[in-house]
């Protein structure tokens, strides 16, 4: 079901993501290769690579010098890295980068006990204590990623190397839970959609089984982590096992109908039980995988595709909470609600699943990097205040410049691997359908199936048509074509070489069935006007607000473009706003848009009964992807507008 | 200077805080003493009788039953409860109340040590570690609060056996401190304005001594509590004690110049370094005060007179950032800031200190109390949302609805020691002035110094005339009676037996001198039209919304009066706003606003394109001091204003 298989077929081309197609191979995958390696200077240490060096050693001479530094988790970093650089390397073949993971791969076959466990921080610091703490040790999580590093590794290098290990670890985890039917369920969910690759990968039933396993005991026992500590006596970081939300487990799965707690863990686990649902047609689980996306989309994410409304817990928090200074909106969550969405389009072929994909690719998730691939964001608030963001006790986390590295640093290489691994979302090639949910420039290699070639040509997300080009290997190529139709766009035309067609619009996708001879053009037209965005009445903070829209992007204003003073500003409702030419040189190329608004002069003192005065002005906005690239500064999505 | 001498002298009358004083005598301290012994079903245990009980015991037998439960800082309770009976003694002469003051006085005469040490958690639990956490443990706080009772107890009863008690206990201190140099001042400041009280009752210089050691010393060294904690290996609560914005120990005080940390701590010190300042005339601490002050009601304060704008570490944040639904607001800051505020007007005569003690008093420290005086607030917030407030993880502390008791209970007894003694900031008597402050009914007996009694008859908040009645002990008395022009009325006039006169005007204060007849009538009228509050700019929560005033009520919107919906309400810009006649009625007795404004229809859909449709509707508005006594309901302070 499309698992890796499009990864090694797409070949970027020319367009919005052949720059962070290069940038991921040029500078993300390398700068985040010296960060694993403690090679960047004045960057926060990572040492996960040290981690597997001192653990190979302890397994080889019963010690080892020095400590296991990070997170409990660190390893998760490594795998998350590796699994980059196949998808990478499947994109661009590159000897030396190659030859360097197939050395970390072998440092970590030296880090494998001889019963197949893996994992650095009980080898090196904790050795007697493996699978006591499935609460908060990550075992079963860092399992998880490493198993996805290994499928991606194997499909896209042939290199086996790391899958056997990982299918070594995954068998020792089946003995531990099925065999020897060990308690318990991980405190952070990770290994279901993992284990669901690996089966896909394999066709080994006993990994689908044991993902399975850990999808259906779940909050069955909603107590076990409670029990479980009181068992074990240590803790690695005192979490509180009774709070059911943080980890979902508060009730079986099947039964779960609020998005709640730790926004990754939620949908990392949703991911998994989607992925469970499509491979076993499970209704009940699809089910609940259709209410948890409901739930999220339609009462618990921000305009730009993030979730986690608070720090606290990194979690979601209650319907139509969604506070913009103080958002959590941590890039790995907005990561993780592709995954997600990217099943719930398997599962329910809707365009709303890949409406949400989209949204959090082109808002959330690439804000999440600095537009040179060198500093990143774990949390992407939708307001912006230097002198309180990242000050105030309340708002620590929501840093108004992005940092070049964090001591938790699961977000950057989650961006490296999602971005390197792009096709798989923008296409789904199914037995009957090709399927065109995102509009990524470059060319799909289908000759196994369709007997050709189709190329994206577009400039997207900054101008409105998108063609199809076909180069069949013989004369003629048959396909079923279908197109997303975004929801933003009041109105889509579909052209066959030039010539607008009618087609079947259903769900969201046009649906096209032709054959094609080389030289033929399909083409879509979408809608690219400015909109204005507005939010339901239930959610406080964007009372007499609206955002903009244009295409997929949420624009945001910034201080710099708008004197420096935001919070005076307010758009002009029913005002125009004008939209620039693709300025190439502006933040790697955008169109800026300027809209009519108001500029408020009010009394300096902080109350006063004097009425605000309001001069006509122009209001300057940026995508919201590109914020933060000029230095400390204003940034707001949420405008108040008046008449 | 004005300390206890005008709650003997004051007798409320007919009006507005009639009702308010035979609520703290017949419900609140009864109530509350119930709650202090531990007779309320249903309530928070308090257990502070309790701990005194056991202290006394362990002294007398060298052991004691049972442990000591509630805060470290737990005897405070009755300390604040004791001094609230005392100002409601000295109003409502009730011997069995007396009675019960007495017999808590002699237990905690018997809870003392012999070397006038007197804290019951020490005593009974940690009776090695006196004096060796001032970070935490609230000996001092304790102390102060105990200092305060006593004061006001002797003065208000004449009875001087707390006084003695607690004499005992501040020449302890001062053996300890000063005498004996032990190093350190207290993590929460209170014992300094305690001891500037006592200074004045006895006078006594070494409290006054006292009192400015612990004022000069605070912050010299700022990482004294780090030294300490280092010192001591133990703690109460694992407070950081490197975080010395917490306590104001950044800097010595009369160089700090933000109000920063735990905001009751903040204005219990800058109320006692004002009250220092006063007494010595120290202009660098004057100075200092003024800067703090203004940077409060500048910056940091909300249109309630509430301050705190974080629930993480009851704190102030950064200038500017008030945030609505998650304000901390706690209902003992406010007050604190009427205490810190009270001391400022004596130090400067002007009007704005007065502004912000009404500010505070009329809204966030009533909104404090159930009407019915038997529930509390300790958190205010400006923005409650059922669903989200008191539930999202963000908004634990924000409840929707007054519990009956806190497990830190330090707010309810709080409130009534403030309205018992409300006299002692509504009038402040000096050699050469009586100044009208705050404009509460009743009647003020200054036989002793201006040959007669002076009654305020008024029906304020809701009227906007106030009348002073004369009566002279012999045929005239001449005064030099200074009004208060409250800062929300556009312009006042002052009238002598109704024919209106000049007056000189001088910051904020009408000053008007006469020799005065029986039957004369010196009045003034204020003007109370409804007026729209607009906040800087620089406050992000409130862009393009207004509060409503009328008179120093903070008005609000609450579900209950418009539609169960108050976030698609807007108000009409220019829009107009009556006012109701005064519902006797309604919420103990009120005037209604009724405004022009919109409905909002938006999809309900979370994000949609649809711009909103808007309804003229009528917009209800409650004073704020009343908001949710009438169960759970959505309330809001700042609301959109649209054209």
């Amino acid at each position: 079901m499309g698992d890796l298989k499009l990864v090694k077929k797409f070949e970027i081309g020319e367009g919005f993501f052949d720059r962070y197609e290069k940038l991921v191979r040029d500078v993300v995958l390398p700068y985040q290769e010296k960060a694993l390696k403690d090679q960047i200077e004045g960057a926060e240490k990572s040492h996960c690579i040290e981690n597997f060096r001192m653990a190979a050693e302890k397994l080889k001479t019963g010690r080892c010098d020095g400590e296991f530094y990070g997170m409990v988790f660190q390893d998760s970093d490594v795998a998350k890295w590796l699994e980059g650089a196949a998808y990478s390397l499947a994109q661009n073949p590159n000897e030396e980068l190659e030859k360097r993971c197939d050395d970390i791969i072998e440092l970590i076959g030296e880090a494998q006990q001889k019963d197949g466990y893996l994992n650095t921080y009980f080898t090196v610091k904790e050795p007697g204590r493996r699978w006591t703490n499935l609460h908060e040790a990550h075992e079963l999580y860092c399992a998880g990623h490493m198993i996805e590093a290994a499928v991606a590794y194997a499909e896209c290098t042939g290199k086996s190397r790391l899958l056997d290990i990982m299918c070594g670890m995954a068998d020792h985890i089946y003995r531990h839970f099925i065999e020897e039917g060990a308690e318990g369920y991980p405190g952070h969910p990770e290994i279901e959609l993992a284990l669901m690759r690996l089966y896909r990968c394999t066709r080994e039933n006993k990994y689908k089984e044991l993902a399975l396993h850990f999808i259906n005991i779940r909050g069955v026992d909603s107590h076990y982590f409670t029990k479980e500590r009181e068992k074990r006596g240590w803790s690695v970081w005192g979490a509180h096992p009774e709070d059911v939300e943080y980890a979902q487990n508060g009730a079986p799965v099947r039964k779960q109908d609020k998005a709640v707690g730790h926004a990754v863990r939620a949908v990392y686990l949703y991911t998994g039980m989607a992925d469970a649902a499509m491979e076993t047609g499970d209704r009940e689980l699809t089910e609940a995988c259709k209410t948890l996306w409901n739930n999220i989309t339609q009462c618990r994410m921000y305009v730009t595709g993030a979730i986690g409304s608070a720090y606290e817990g990194e979690a979601f928090t209650r319907d139509y909470h969604l506070p913009n200074d103080t958002a959590y909106a941590e890039t790995c969550a907005a990561i993780g609600l592709i995954f997600f969405s990217n099943k719930m389009l398997y599962l329910e072929r809707n365009g709303k699943y890949a409406d949400v994909m989209e949204r959090a690719l082109y808002n959330c998730v690439l804000a999440g990097m600095q537009l040179d691939g060198t500093r990143f964001f774990y949390v992407n608030p939708l307001e912006v205040l230097p002198g309180i963001s990242g000050e105030a006790q309340t708002h620590k986390h929501a840093l108004p410049v992005r940092p070049k590295w964090f001591a938790c640093a699961c977000c950057p290489p989650n961006v490296a691997r999602l971005l390197a691994s792009i096709a798989e979302y923008a296409w789904h090639v199914t037995p009957e359908t090709l399927f065109s949910n995102l509009f990524i420039g470059g060319t799909l290699d289908l000759r196994d199936s369709l007997g050709g070639k189709i190329t994206l040509e577009t400039e997207y997300p900054y101008h409105n048509r998108i063609k199809y080009h076909f180069e069949p290997e013989k004369e003629t190529m048959t396909v079923s074509l279908a197109i997303r139709i975004p929801a933003w766009s009041r109105e889509a035309t579909i052209l066959v070489n030039g010539r607008p067609v009618q087609c079947a619009v259903q769900d969201g996708y046009a649906y096209l069935q032709g054959s094609f001879s080389a030289g033929d053009v399909v083409a879509a037209e979408f809608d690219l006007s400015v909109r204005r965005v507005y939010t339901s009445n239930k959610v406080s903070a964007n009372t007499g607000k609206t955002a903009i829209q244009r295409g997929p992007l949420i624009y945001c204003i910034e201080g710099v473009d708008n004197e420096n003073d935001i919070l005076s500003v307010s758009l002009k409702k029913d005002g125009a706003i004008r939209v620039s030419e693709y300025l190439p040189d502006k933040l790697c190329g955008i169109c800026e848009l300027y809209a009519e608004g108001y500029r408020e002069t009010v009394s300096d003192d902080l109350y006063s009964f004097e009425a605000p005065s309001a001069e006509e002005c122009q209001v300057t906005l940026v995508p919201y992807y590109t914020w933060g690239n000029r230095g400390l500064n204003q940034m707001r999505v949420w405008i108040p507008e008046k008449k």
